[in-house]
């Protein structure tokens, strides 16, 4: 996996585990409409829908809980893309029960920076 | 997206509405140790496992209902990969439930032919 992608993903939990969705997901994800995100609730297109989708479904620090990824495999996708596949983890405290899940996440190597274009979480 | 791998897509409905899981996944699925499957119980690796899986959720006609795919969004990753969003819809009778879920296919040409290598199903 590119160096550059396994910083952005620690970075990502960190940003995640100071309740900043802002950051965690400007850190990595595509900044354009054709940004894709496929959750519990389907396809979302765009980047600042998901946005706004991650700030609905997790609307404090408390329901953020605190996020660790293990990372499984990475397949590079030709020169320019790849697939890393992984599991998350929330663990949340209070009301709010942990969850779990897995995550297919399509890189590409755009303007000399590799960026999630494409987001399978369950 | 390719001819072929809407071909393939539509032959892969009539195998499974038939109740040929075999059919299924050989008309799309890489058949290797590295093809990975993402679904309810996590990551699975290689071709066998992937088939036995299905064979175990999906004892019988009845269980495996009709299938139907709607392909929401393809996106090519190069000259030789590309990845498929779509919905899959399962009508069943009697004491199944309809299930309903998405899927995002990572595709890839080998040896002249367009092939499933991930699947993450949901």
């Amino acid at each position: 996996m590119p160096a550059e992608i396994s910083q952005k993903l620690h970075i990502q939990e960190e940003a995640w585990n100071t309740g900043n969705i802002d950051q965690f997901m400007s850190q990595a994800y595509w900044a354009n409409d054709s940004l894709m995100f496929i959750g519990s609730q389907g396809l979302t297109f765009g980047y600042n829908q998901t946005l706004a989708n991650y700030h609905k479904s997790y609307p404090s620090a408390e329901a953020m809980g605190q996020l660790t990824f293990d990372l499984l495999q990475w397949r590079p996708l030709g020169k320019s893309h790849g697939l890393l596949i992984g599991a998350w983890h929330l663990e949340r405290g209070g009301e709010h029960s942990n969850l779990n899940g897995h995550f297919s996440l399509t890189w590409a190597y755009l303007n000399n920076d590799w960026v999630i274009i494409a987001d399978h979480s369950s």
